[in-house]
């Protein structure tokens, strides 16, 4: 029985995945190939292995892939895959878990630099608008021991979260499909759920996919919910969080902060231009999806992609298999 | 036997504790009274509970306070006090502890800004010199989890900080006087200790006491030792750094970051005027000693003061007393 086919469509795999994979796989990498060649090939191709989604595979290239049976991505979230032109037969697996304990530590670094007025603090003093021991405008720092963290979406990235938050002594609230059974850890479900962790929390990381469900499910009667002085950070998507309600918000609500390192879509791509000034906000804290170093494409992920390619080959049921009924058809772009 | 004489010399102290302290002493509190009154009262007064050192505390005044048995400090720290002037007999204690849990977390703070380079992140952004992903000036943010974190000095903040860590994974290095004997902690101790911390850790946080030994403690022979990429944070005074050799170094190291909240003395105070230009630098971030909310002057700190105050006033020994020979001779002021 010949090996099947694998198309690889971007350089970040190294060598010894390759070498590993085709113990089981043909394997075949657009960026060696010209265009000719590659569409020659796309109706062999069982298997699909991308980091963002490759731009030859138009409605029409994708259309050509009669034999295409498995996607697996390199990136964690895949709401950026044109789900409503791929066949029913193809399963998707998301590389959830992948960037986990880096994105973790990065939310923190958000929930903290908001908690304590860092970059507030730091652009005052340079500008030497301050001195000592002032809060800023009258403004104190927020503790976080012994106060409650709510956790939206409690896969990997909220799992390591909680762990961090938990040297930090808070309480944790996690928001989920499923139930969590976790020392230290209350577990919320369903739309009631979601507003009393909102209610109670006094920090809130947003660790959700970007889903039909999901999309805009931070609104304004969401953040009304919360406390005034609470503390919003998004390391997920920027569509989770409805912007014009948002920037309403932290007007009105000079203690309440927003840090993200995400954002919102702009003719289908994540862009750093917004309708809003929010930079001219003091509540507002922003940075360019960062939040996994660039050396990280080359690391874990892709390890653990092609750890769960080989899952399929073998036969075996691959990790994180995702629901295309959840997600929008849409034409968005991740990088 | 008539009660001892307490006298108060700041107002932070709330009506509960004056209550609780009434019934071991007769309390005064200098802010209550004029000049002559307090100047005629100083002779009789047993014990002190200062928060900053008060000013009319001079040499010459403090001289006529025969009967001073113990001074009681409200800041954690109690390097600003007139030791030279003080007879042998008085007991000092500081607040060691008191601001602890808080000023941990502030630690955090600046390790994260630091580590995933939040203030340059969002200065970008800001200014629009910045793209989505494009890691700053090719650096890369920092990955903390299963690196070493080197903690130097290990009284309550150090030991809150470590506790921390242990939440973001990361191996503990202790750099202290006594042996530390807790899971997951390295011990050091001893010039040859200080040395293998600064050369092992990713990150080091300074939490010891300003004192003749530790000043300026971290000198150009320390910082050569480190990690070019390694981070540094101080949350305990500034002297314990020496200006011009961080300044010569954070220039020569682009890749090294120092994050502060607490700043060198200028005059015997504390200032934001330094000598070099260190807001020029991207590697620098500074914060205006904001570490404890300032609602804390009348919180846990007060409570932890005069619990110690009533120690006392029982026969007890009180916790946290310090060696006067271990302080510089110094009109240096906090707050």
């Amino acid at each position: 029985m010949p090996k099947p086919n694998l198309l690889i469509t971007t350089d970040v795999v190294d060598q010894a995945s390759i070498q590993a994979l085709s113990r089981y796989a043909r394997v075949f990498s657009s960026t060696t190939l010209d265009e000719p060649s590659l569409i020659q090939l796309l109706p062999t191709i069982d298997i699909l292995l991308v980091f963002s989604w490759p731009t030859f595979l138009t409605a029409e290239n994708l259309s050509k892939m009669s034999d295409l049976r498995f996607i697996q991505s390199i990136l964690a979230g895949v709401n950026h895959l044109p789900f409503a032109q791929l066949d029913r037969k193809v399963i998707v697996s998301s590389n959830a878990g992948a960037y986990s304990d880096e994105v973790a530590e990065y939310a923190w670094s958000l929930v903290l630099s908001a908690a304590k007025r860092i970059v507030d603090f730091h652009n005052a003093v340079k500008t030497e608008q301050w001195t000592l021991r002032r809060t800023l405008g009258g403004k104190e720092v927020t503790l976080l021991g012994e106060r409650t963290l709510g956790i939206l979406g409690y896969g990997g990235i909220g799992t390591a979260v909680a762990r961090i938050g938990k040297g930090f002594s808070m309480k944790i609230h996690a928001y989920s499909r499923k139930p969590v059974r976790e020392n230290g850890v209350r577990s919320f479900q369903g739309d009631k759920g979601l507003f009393t962790v909102l209610a109670e929390s006094n920090a809130v990381i947003v660790s959700l996919p970007l889903t039909k469900f999901t999309n805009k499910i931070i609104g304004a009667d969401k953040l009304a919910t919360m406390k005034k002085n609470a503390i919003l950070v998004n390391i997920a998507r920027g569509e989770l969080v409805d912007e014009t309600a948002l920037y309403e918000h932290l007007k009105a609500n000079p203690d309440f902060r927003y840090a993200t390192d995400v954002w919102w879509y702009r003719e289908g791509k994540e862009s750093l231009k917004t309708t809003h000034p929010f930079f001219e906000l003091p509540n507002f804290i922003g940075t360019p999806h960062v939040s996994g170093p660039s050396g990280l494409a080359t690391g874990k992920p892709v390890m653990f992609a092609v750890e769960n390619v080989i899952r399929f080959l073998r036969g075996l049921k691959p990790k994180s298999i995702v629901d295309p009924a959840e997600y929008l058809v849409t034409d968005r772009q991740e990088y």
